[in-house]
C-alpha cells in the first residue's frame, strides 16, 4: 500500500476527510519550501471549518481526546506537504515536529499527547516518518485549541528548487 | 523603492529607530549563518534599552498593542539581518517565523497579533516576505515582553558561506 | 583539551555521568541527521531514569537550580551528538537551540535560565558553540521538568548524509 492510501486510511478511521481546501487568513503560507525541506506553519486540529477539539489538556480535554487532537493536526501537515510534493510517497523524512499542548496547570502528559502525532506519521509513513520531537505545554493556543503542531519535511529533489 | 528603504519607511511609521546597535547579554549570538540560511535568535519588542511593550496580551495589553510589539520585534529582526546580509535586497525567502506571546489565560488571538509581524514582512519584503508561521500562547516571556519571534531567513550566496 | 574531554570534565564538574543509554520512549528518534545538520529532540534534565530538576522557575525551583537544569539538558544533547557524529570534535557550529523554561506566572528571568546552557556550550565548544537561541516561559512541561531544550547542530560532513 502506498503512503497515500495509507493516509486514505487513517482518514477514514478518524471519520474526517482533509479533501477540502486548507486556507490560511493571513499574509503567511502553510508550506514554504527550501530546496529539500518543506516548512510546514503551525497546525491546530481543524477540519474544513470546525475546530474539532477545544480546551485545556487535564482538564477540559482527557490525554485521550488531545492525543486525537494531535493526529488530526498532523493529518493537516501531511494533506498539505501531499499536495505541495505531489504525493506523500515523495517524503524521505521528517527533521522535525513540534508539539505544542495547551495544558491544565498540572497537566504533565505532553509526550503522551505527541505519541498520537508521532504514531500516525509511522503508521503513513513508515521508517521514514521517524522525526525528532519537542513537546511543550503551553498556556493558550490560537482559537482555544488543544494542539498546535509544526513540521519540518524533506522531499525528493525534483526540477527546481 | 527597494528594501531598505520600504525598512526605514516603516520604522518612521512606528516612530522608532532601529540603527542603534543590537547587543545580546550572553555566550550566544544574535544571527547564525548556515549556507545560505540566517538563524535569527528570539526578539523581544526591544528598541535601544527599552522593551516597548510589556504584560499579558488580553489583560495588561490590548491586541492592538500586542500587534505593535510584533511588529518591532520584526523590525529588529530585520535590522540584524540587513546588517548580517548587507542589504534587505539579499533576502530571498522567509522559511520560518515562530510568535510566542504572552498570553491572559482567557486570550486566544495569537494569530490576530502574529498579523502584525506577517504584515510587516509583506510591507517590507513584498512576495518575497512570505513565511510560514506558529503561534503559540505562553505563560510568560523575558523580561516579562508581551511577545518574541525568533526567525529563519534564507540570503543570496555569497563569497564564503 | 579536546572538546570530548572538555565534556568529561564538565560532566564531572556536574557530578553526573551521561555515558548511559539515552533512549525515547515512542515512534520518535533523539537525534535525525539532514546532510550536515543533526537536529536533535527536546531534552529534559534527566539523567539515567531520573529528572534532576522537577517543577516551576521561580516558585518551586530557584533560578540557579534552573540553570543547573539547563545545563543538564544541554550535556544530554552533546551526549547524543557525540555518539552520532563520532566525536564532539565533528561539530562545526550551532545554528539553533530553544529553552522552553517551567515559569512561575511572574518569573521573566527566562534569559538567565538559558545562560546556564549557552554557557555550557561554550565551555565545551568554545567559539564554535556560538549559537541564536530564543528562551520562552511555558505553563507546563513533559513530567514537571522545569526546563526543555531542543537544538540543530551542525557538524562535519562524511561519507554518506
Amino acid at each position: 500500500m502506498s503512503a497515500d492510501q495509507r493516509f486514505q486510511q487513517q482518514a477514514a478511521a478518524l471519520g474526517y476527510s482533509f479533501d477540502g481546501q486548507i486556507k490560511v487568513g493571513g499574509n503567511y503560507a502553510s508550506v514554504v519550501r527550501d530546496g529539500e525541506l518543506l516548512y510546514v506553519s503551525g497546525q491546530i486540529p481543524r477540519v474544513d471549518d470546525e475546530i474539532v477539539v477545544v480546551g485545556a489538556a487535564g482538564t477540559e480535554v482527557s490525554l485521550e481526546k488531545a492525543r486525537l487532537a494531535a493526529k488530526v493536526s498532523t493529518m493537516r501537515a501531511l494533506a498539505l506537504v501531499g499536495r505541495v510534493a505531489g504525493s506523500l510517497g515523495n517524503i524521505v523524512a521528517v527533521p522535525r515536529m513540534t508539539v505544542f499542548v495547551r495544558s491544565a496547570p498540572s497537566f504533565t502528559q505532553q509526550s503522551e499527547v505527541a505519541d498520537g502525532a508521532s504514531d500516525l506519521l509511522a503508521a503513513v509513513l513508515g521508517s521514514i516518518g521517524v522525526h525528532t520531537r519537542t513537546s511543550v505545554g503551553v498556556a493558550q493556543l490560537p482559537k482555544g485549541a488543544t494542539v498546535e503542531l509544526d513540521f519540518i519535511f524533506k522531499v525528493k529533489a525534483t526540477g527546481g528548487a
